[in-house]
């Protein structure tokens, strides 16, 4: 399945407003710096670090509430920073795009709380203030301590919030796309015309979920429309992604796994009237490498000692939806065939004779990601082969210890992989969509694109 | 009236994210630098210029929707750049506190149509990554086409709104002040323990407009709450004013006016149980300066040919609730007794022999605030004057052309302003309340403050 030129692979930091998230209980390691990560200073040197390994784009997750499934509190979640507290995602990012000029950034907003009106001109102040360096990672929000937040009774039922989130979107694209025409914004000094009105349409719209009657409040940013990303894995999900996605991140841990689902996805996207090539696909992967596999090994054990086993459990109680302390942790779990868990212990517990702590321990510092632990050489390899035997564009690489993670990646690895002509040595000009596809605007052939006037 | 030891002049710069806001028309003047309000460039260039000048603060003002009362649609608004398009100002902050280490920064914030939990990690956000140098300037939102973009029929009536201004702030106090407890906060890498969940506390707020439950989402910023500033004029803005006030910015054309509305004020703080030293007060000016008395008058002229009565007349429009175009614009204004809009006509046509045009060609440049025109020493001299003979702290002075307003300023009259020793020469140290009351937290005597645990 090598292509014929093979493609050059593209890198996303992967990171949340959070001490820890991914690697749960790290922020208290000697080395790790996540403990600042309510400062600006944490933000800016990150942003210069991963310009300095032309990374395309700082991925920020991010969630509405705190983990409380576990035990029923979100004790567990901030006794150990995990997912608990947080910082606002959008603000991170003006900070950052002023002490670099290519990097780009992807911020998570939720389709489930946000308000057309309101976040159609937060995107549009992010993306001018960027100068078209914007990515907007669409969600729907999975906590329940979120919808409580925001004054619900409990989570709206998952497809539900993905019929939202179809809504949701098109109101913010006819905000982006239709409310101001081609040529609407002169700025012109000489005739005095600010904006010509008549190239201007107040949009009425009146939908299921939202209802809003305005005219976009910000003029035309570069790229209109940011770069869209999903991260959707249920079947409602793949149709949302195949829908809106520009940038689709996906979990597996073998290849195989990663192919068949780029391949389900390539068929809903073509099914859509969309090419592959519409699309980047990410993997999430977590990487220990240094010197050699003999360090990579030891650094992969040292992090393990901080690894806090509470901050996973109540994480993944909070993503799962299942309170993991009525389940022992050393004895192989055990359900029913009619257990409601069922489905979700299934995917959590491939194995089934293994006990809750051996699960765990897996994740520990990654994850649902993929782990390449070893020297740069094999992980260089890794990467590659991951390349070519899937139909990957790139990965997202998550934190483990900040900014140590990224400082060895970017010394160790980019360097090989541009010596195999695999990795870029300069950015290509222009907003994020041009870096990734060669076209600031957004297609015709998207749903967005469609209002364009 | 002069106190016995001459109170030292506050400044904040009065802004807003458009390209024209008080002074309709300029952004086409040949030096404005206005039509590049969209760019981190623009802004930072202007945090650094008002820290040069040891202004305490930047005020931005912002507006939900576009006026579109004049003629019953936003054209006239939109052609001149007034109040429309606009950028959201919480965004501008980040990368304006990266480029200054004193310069405070006030956003505006709308207690009608933001919701408590996520307007309240916001706000702890930025209060972080600008490291306690952050205002929350308090508004109700007084625009239709505002409550339509955010999907009501139309505006709630004025005083509903500050009934539910005064629920939001509980709600966003509560979650500051009161989630949090002290010491839950641990950050403690030797003991692993990243927050102590014993000391926090969900908050369960069940009011008339808005619901919620929820820990705070962010670990609490160094002031927690934000400095609060206020401007509101009438009965029921006065009430929630003097609530919830730090800061009020009133507007005055005349000493007598500013005077009476500081002492109304202080009477209503008084009866609340609120000094009247808890509150900083602001009036709202427009300085036309230049070396000389002649120069100034020049300027003057010279930016009057850049005004634009159509923008003038649709925000004035807009604030006033009232489509000024069925009034004739070169006889004077008559209304019978019982005209709806007898009440806003008369407070903005004090002289009944005016034209329409002759009112509107006074406030060309300088909207609602009174206007200094002459040499620095002149300017400077009644600034003084309007401190000594009223009780301000200080003004809020609005950009005019933008950045040359605060740089003539800055340049000429700061210095004599500091030669009588009536201005800073440097900054007090510390949060933006610290600066202002020599104390990082509200007081207890604050409705916030008595949330505190």
């Amino acid at each position: 399945m090598t292509a014929a030129r093979p493609k050059e692979i593209r890198f996303n930091a992967l990171e949340q407003g959070n001490p820890s998230f991914q690697s749960f209980g790290l922020w208290a390691h000697p080395r790790d710096k996540a403990i600042d990560y309510t400062s600006q200073r944490y933000w800016a040197d990150y942003a210069r670090l991963l310009e300095r390994g032309l990374f395309d784009n700082l991925f920020i997750a991010d969630v509405y509430g705190m983990p409380d499934v576990y035990r029923g509190n979100s004790d567990g979640a901030l006794r150990n920073g995990s997912q608990a507290p947080s910082v606002d995602p959008a603000l991170l990012l003006p900070g950052m795009a002023a002490v670099t000029e290519n990097l780009c950034f992807t911020m998570t907003g939720s389709a489930t709380y946000e308000r057309p009106y309101q976040f159609a001109r937060r995107i549009s102040t992010l993306d001018h203030l960027l100068e078209g360096r914007l990515g907007w990672n669409i969600v729907t929000s999975y906590l329940g301590s979120g919808a409580r937040a925001m004054g619900l009774d409990g989570l709206i039922p998952h497809d539900r919030r993905y019929e939202m989130a179809d809504e949701f979107c098109e109101g913010v694209y006819r905000l982006w796309e239709e409310s101001w025409g081609e040529g609407a914004l002169q700025k012109d000094k000489a005739t005095r015309v600010y904006a010509d009105p008549s190239r201007i349409k107040r949009i009425d719209f009146d939908g299921e979920f939202h209802r809003f009657s305005a005219i976009h409040a910000t003029e035309p940013s570069p790229q209109r429309t940011p770069v869209l990303f999903q991260a959707g894995g249920s079947s409602r999900g793949r149709q949302f992604a195949a829908t809106h996605a520009e940038g689709i991140y996906l979990n597996g841990t073998t290849i195989e796994i990663v192919r068949d689902k780029i391949a389900t996805m390539t068929k809903e996207l073509e099914s859509l009237g969309r090419s592959r090539d519409s699309v980047k696909f990410f993997a999430g992967v977590s990487v220990f490498v240094d010197e050699t596999d003999e360090l990579a090994r030891a650094t992969y054990n040292d992090y393990l000692q901080w690894s806090s086993l509470e901050g996973l459990i109540s994480t993944m109680s909070g993503i799962m939806g299942i309170d993991l302390s009525q389940y022992p942790l050393d004895e192989p779990i055990v359900y029913e065939e009619n257990d409601s868990n069922r489905t979700a212990l299934e995917m959590f517990t491939r194995n089934n004779s293994w006990t809750l702590r051996q699960v765990l321990d897996e994740k520990a510092l990654c994850g649902t990601n993929m782990a390449l632990v070893g020297s740069a050489q094999h992980v260089a390899d890794e990467l590659i082969r991951w390349m070519d035997e899937t139909d990957l564009d790139g990965f997202n690489i998550a934190r483990i210890v900040a900014h140590e993670t990224y400082e060895k990646f970017i010394d160790l690895v980019v360097p090989i992989l541009q010596e195999r002509g695999r990795y870029k040595t300069e950015y290509a000009p222009g907003t994020f969509r041009e870096k990734l596809f060669g076209e600031t605007r957004i297609p015709e052939t998207h749903v967005a694109g469609s209002f364009r006037r």
